[in-house]
């Protein structure tokens, strides 16, 4: 039993098993934009995990695909004229129906008109943004740290997700620290753009976007971590964590999340 | 030996075994238009199981590929205008050169517009239709049943081969029940994309449209629950089933085909 | 201690060795405009390698893409208008940057436009071209041989990467043969586009273009026979190879080497 000064850490650590089994039971279904390197390894990450992908980019159906899903992702990987146009009716969509979407602004950091075009969508409200240090560095003009996401997720109104050795999760009042996951995570393509699908079905299932977005990266930092002790390499490492995926418990999650709940200090 | 009485389960499984056969002996060449998270699985799944798979969606050059394919597989995954204009042209040359042609009617249940289409494209012909009890639904207006594939089957004169956990082959005169496959089949995306570009495979080496669907749908059944037995989850049975259609052989597959072959009652 | 007349094979094994640990130390970005059956694996395939791919094909920004990598890969595998804008835009940026670019015309055997198309590109430049037989024949019009990949290279002073049961990599004058490799090679999609991608990568860290082909196709040819030797079929084999990719050292290529190095004999 936990008494009311039971450690912060087990907050993220259980809501991360109360999401999970919700993935399970609820099932949400998840509009993926994501490039085409990512399709396949994110939509078999979501369906490990319990959720629902879908993935067709077309203007004219993309809007009802949407409407009937419970969370959207918009992945910049590919950026093309296609991604664009379903970008903006998506997000329309999701927007209209009271939809959680989530931004992963991949690659920003390499070509200025992503950022600009990142930017335009921050400014549409997404739920959450995951990225990386190069990413974050490229959008916020900041060296990534806990002050700086805290005072962009603020700025921003939005929740930030932080991947790094340690991620940092941020809502501008609240920060969540997990110190989970394994290298081999870095090589295997798509590995971010599916976590960060995995975020947008965690606020398929959770309203509050803080404990969504950590849940999310808790839930396949453990199955990475549980992954990489079975690889040989990131070819047996990539199916493991599939396995990990949806094999992956609440109690077992509970025992090896590394994660800290704290106020955050800008 | 077989006497003249021997089961009629026999003859759907023995098929099967002779058109696995055929697809190890003939390659034949099978061109597929199918959607950006299936397009890598489906190519392994038919160079695993004997056949050889292109891809192109050009239409400059869809036209060429097609003519000297033995199939087409047609599957809506993605419904782009790029694949849209493809589809018209490699139908055109799939009708101009003979060559049978297979749809995969993928999630008309989500969007209207892909239902719309798709009757567009049956009406234009495939020798056989494969897809799921939402997507059956969604096309024929009707529940799912022995009865009502039969009947579609005979109004659109085509075959239908209804993915379930008994599937269900119909060409509106004979019926063939198929009882293999593994609950971890839903679990791996285009798992459904890859099985349907597998009948279009057997229909270029089978010419009996009937056969050839079932043909395909019990290898993939066999070698999903052959999979199944030494995966740890869907990661590692995605893998497994690879292997496990690449070594699948006539005995083997005559010995687990859980299949029954019988006219149809309406 | 290898004496002045060491036997050439040394040359070219310990040469790839070299460049293996380049790869490593140096993780070169390269650029890879290829087909969408390919990407997800031709990704997974650099990481293991321990280069760094980016794949858009937007024309908006792939020049910013090239211009910031070491080396760029164009494959035909899907021949689209987007690739061919794309890849216009990208290849003038790789001259214009003096960076290099290998082609792989992908079956340009079985249309007729990309024979032309490929033969358009090839007047551009490319540093290497990796290929097969059937593609050979179909853009230099003779059966490939030692005398003819020889011809070819020296005509269009470029380096000619022909992948068999022997490779054949030629510049115009020395000519490296190698006998690695594994018929499962041939088994999973996109092994021949990856490879190509691992020739461009070579180019990221070595000027020298014979060197740079030839000590790619023996990592992916040794890599490949380390990975055969314990997979269960086509699966497991495109899981192992990329789990040895990441693993192989200099001395065990070195070992398993089987390359013999000459001067070219017309």
């Amino acid at each position: 039993m936990h008494s009311p000064h039971a450690p912060a850490r087990d907050d993220a650590a259980q809501t991360a098993a109360a999401v999970l089994d919700l993935l399970r039971t609820s099932a949400p279904r998840v509009h993926c934009i994501t490039n085409a390197v990512a399709q396949n390894f994110t939509a078999n990450v979501l369906l490990a995990a319990g959720a629902t992908p879908s993935m067709t980019l077309s203007g004219e159906e993309i809007g009802a695909f949407v409407a009937k899903s419970n969370a959207l992702l918009v992945n910049l990987g590919t950026f093309d004229r296609e991604r664009r146009e379903a970008t903006s009716i998506a997000v329309g969509a999701a927007i209209q129906n009271g939809l959680p979407w989530v931004l992963d602004p991949v690659f920003v950091d390499r070509a200025e008109q992503r950022a600009v075009y990142a930017r335009d969508l921050i400014f549409l409200g997404p739920k959450a943004i995951r990225l990386n240090h190069a990413e974050f560095s490229a959008l916020a003009g900041a060296a990534p740290s806990a002050g700086a996401v805290t005072a962009y997720a603020r700025a921003k109104k939005t929740v930030l997700g932080l991947s790094g050795a340690t991620d940092l999760i941020a809502d501008g009042a609240k920060l969540v620290t997990i110190a989970n996951g394994h290298p081999l995570m870095a090589k295997v393509t798509a590995m971010g753009c599916a976590a960060s699908a995995l975020v947008a079905a965690c606020h398929g299932v959770e309203s509050d976007a803080l404990r969504a977005t950590a849940a999310a990266l808790i839930i396949v930092g453990v199955a990475g971590e549980r992954a990489a002790a079975n690889a040989h390499g990131p070819g047996s490492f990539a199916v493991a964590i599939l396995d990990e995926l949806h094999t992956l418990d609440g109690p077992t999650l509970i025992a090896h999340a590394r994660t800290e709940f704290a106020k955050a200090t800008e």
